[in-house]
């Protein structure tokens, strides 16, 4: 039997876009990690901007939940519908068109549907930089990313997502098509709305395009890997190498001597980079425009200028692009190296950067007494005072203990960040994952001014419902 | 006779932080212009937030409209209260105090009624900088800056106030306190409220404080003149320049001839910086944090190549320190030339960037049919498509002449503005100048979300009536 707002749904779409069997939709119900399951009666994949309206007008009017699907890359299960069977998911995967590339004004406009990985090829292939980059880029979508305003490697140098949007088009719950797809550098006319959508997580409607801001590209690199003997020497190493190498400076990434030791047992191929150890190191990569040698130059007399002022131990140069790469193996490996290790309770966290030392002593101090033998990984964005918190079981404890511990820990560790003035999402949102510590934490003031705001973007409710807020 | 709203201001606030007496209201209810001329039952100037809020709160309850009241140096009225005796002016100036300054984390949090040069200045003493730069920096407040979303000379390479604005101290017109003065690079945790005051005009409640990132200082620069034979071979050496400079590149600026010509024959001590005239100039900017050779290097290369490719008909490079100021002046005094001349109409107007050649052919053939022999001046910061568009009278034609003009020709502006998807008000906003022009353009939707917006914020509409919306 067909509700009459399925046989409706289909009429005005076709039955080619909206997808109502069982096995069908049974792919679209969990998030990519199997982390979230949901429900729901149909997949809707539109071909265009028109037919996302309509489908949110005959939800709207039916008051049935409506689930945006990007890439599905979230780890916060913000793409994942819930338990009840009248969601409908809107996937944007068929929106996929570049619509406009200038390499004069430095813009790209896409349909929210592209492949992040793609439109940073095609401002490759024009000689300019999407600089939009993290490990899921193969897979996410530009939608999703600015509506859950991603973060990712070159955040330090360029921003969130959100700095990278000139403009947006979004349809809203009432099926009206904001039309805000300007590439404008310089608008002062009200409000700037789209900031809304920029990180709303599909709470107040549907992106369908955008366009974004390209930047010249770098074609060349220069990376050391520093040794320092705490957080504090990281910090002052920052100071010196941000306000001698300014623009240049791309990544400032910071990890614990625990975290080299878990990258050199688990991931082969991989080689201590000192003679001793240290009990943490600092990747630094500079990037330009052109000028290897000149950049190669900069960054040894900086780093000669922080071994001279003791504001490191040690320092290995990459000197190829073999070397450079295994340098940043031993960051980025990190992850590979966790998931061999077993489940790791991961915390993407946020402090102004000038209190992570401190942050770092509290917190863990904090742990040793509730969890005494529990092995601690942080390493994370240290130039954007981004630190993925992470704890594993004791050695020899079993792998029942993450979920064990789970609510506890994380309970701890967002309160050593609130105490800090951090934030308890630094960069992948709050989806389903933390609405609870969101709410724990957040201003109530904030959080009723955005259901307010909430309330008149989609006053029947119907946009992700049991996300966010 | 005191109503009883004032006395209780008093008692509330105090004497010192209340001005009653019409001699003392007097200086305030004008624009710095002396265009705008408005009313006002008292003067409010704070000492604390505490003291901001307890005033919103009695004006709310009494349903008093209130007048942020910044460095009075808006150009559209901003800041000037309308007709009505029941304003009540609430300024900033003595809230101005830097909060805090740090140069690991590169940021700054300042009390809102800080004058912008002396926290350019501030930032500079520690070897950090603070981007926003603006002809008014030595009297305009940063609390207005941000709540303007103001432009200036260094968008191209710092975006305008926004990018710089990491968190924001507001209170709301039911006096409660927005606590979002934060330092974070990274917080996804909802949808970002402070966007909503940056660019508001105030109408939405009233920024206290402010935290600004601060960036690496520029310790070199280097400078050429290049001559142009069109708009649009002056965007073929932006592309050119951005691809090679990246980052370096801190100023685009252009301008006609007439410019020029114009500079040339009101101001003294400026000579022709070629031996014979070009149809346009391009100002071009380049600054780093060390290196100066490398740079002038840079620039010689990249201008080598444009002359080459024949991107510019042109140029004279800087060689001194003495040349760089002498070739900025050309730029620089086009506005003082302007006021000598006479009343110009100037139409702050933003462009997609590629479209500016496209834009300035056709409103200058409308223009043409419309006012013959009006003079047409146009210069800007052609990188961000920001064009200073300005006419004035036929030679010798009366004064009076701008005055008359003046609604149809921005009428005609502003119509090709709109046909090329451009901007009625790149970075002036809107205030009382711009209201006709602003609901005449912008998607009614918009206008719609953002009055929604403001009822939600001000439900009694008390917050700078008359401007904006």
């Amino acid at each position: 039997m067909t509700s009459d707002f399925l046989k409706q749904l289909r009429d005005t779409l076709g039955t080619d876009i909206v997808e109502t069997d069982a096995d069908g939709i049974a792919p679209w119900l969990t998030d990519w990690r199997g982390v979230y399951k949901g429900n729901a009666q149909a997949v809707v994949r539109p071909r265009t901007t028109g037919q996302v309206a309509a489908c949110l007008r005959l939800c709207n009017q039916y008051g049935v939940p409506v689930v945006p699907r990007g890439g599905n890359t979230g780890l916060c299960g913000g793409a994942t519908p819930d338990a009840s069977a009248a969601n409908v998911i809107l996937s944007l995967d068929r929106l996929n068109q570049v619509r406009s590339l200038d390499t004069v004004a430095n813009t790209m406009v896409a349909d929210a549907g592209c492949i992040l990985g793609n439109l940073r090829r095609a401002a490759s292939e024009a000689d300019r930089l999407l600089p939009l980059s993290l490990a899921a880029e193969d897979s996410s979508q530009i939608g999703g990313n600015i509506a859950t305003n991603a973060g990712g490697v070159n955040v330090l140098r360029y921003g969130m997502a959100r700095e990278l949007v000139l403009g947006i088009e979004a349809v809203l719950p009432s099926g009206e098509i904001y039309d805000g797809l300007q590439t404008l550098r310089k608008d002062n006319t009200g409000y700037d709305l789209k900031q809304l959508f920029i990180g709303s997580e599909g709470t107040l409607g549907i992106i369908t395009g955008v366009a974004l801001r390209l930047q010249a590209p770098t074609r060349v690199r220069a990376v050391v890997l520093a040794a320092v003997d705490s957080p504090d020497q990281a910090l002052q190493l920052l100071r010196l190498v941000f306000g001698a190498c300014g623009p240049r400076l791309q990544a400032f990434e910071f990890f614990t001597d625990q975290c080299l030791d878990l990258v050199l047992s688990q991931v082969d191929g991989l080689h201590a980079p000192f003679p001793t150890r240290h009990p943490a190191y600092v990747l630094v990569e500079l990037a330009d425009t052109a000028g290897e040698e000149a950049l190669q130059a900069m960054l040894e007399e900086v780093i000669g200028q922080a071994l001279e002022q003791e504001l490191c131990m040690d320092a290995a140069l990459s000197a190829t692009l073999a070397q450079l790469h295994s340098l940043w193996r031993l960051r980025e490996e990190i992850s590979e190296a966790q998931k061999a290790d077993g489940p790791h309770l991961k915390h993407d966290i946020s402090l102004p950067i000038e209190r992570i030392p401190e942050f770092m002593q509290s917190a863990e101090a904090r742990l040793r007494t509730v969890a005494g033998d529990a092995r601690l990984y942080i390493f994370g964005h240290f130039g954007d005072g981004n630190l993925h918190y992470n704890v594993s079981r004791p050695l020899g404890a079993d792998r029942g203990w993450a979920h064990e511990w789970e609510e506890r820990i994380a309970d701890l560790v967002f309160e050593e960040v609130a105490r800090y003035g951090g934030s308890i999402s630094a960069e992948h949102g709050i989806g389903q994952l933390k609405r609870r510590a969101f709410h724990q934490h957040k201003d109530p003031m904030q959080i009723r001014l955005m259901r307010d705001i909430k309330r008149l973007f989609d006053p029947n409710g119907i946009m992700n419902p049991g996300k966010l807020l």
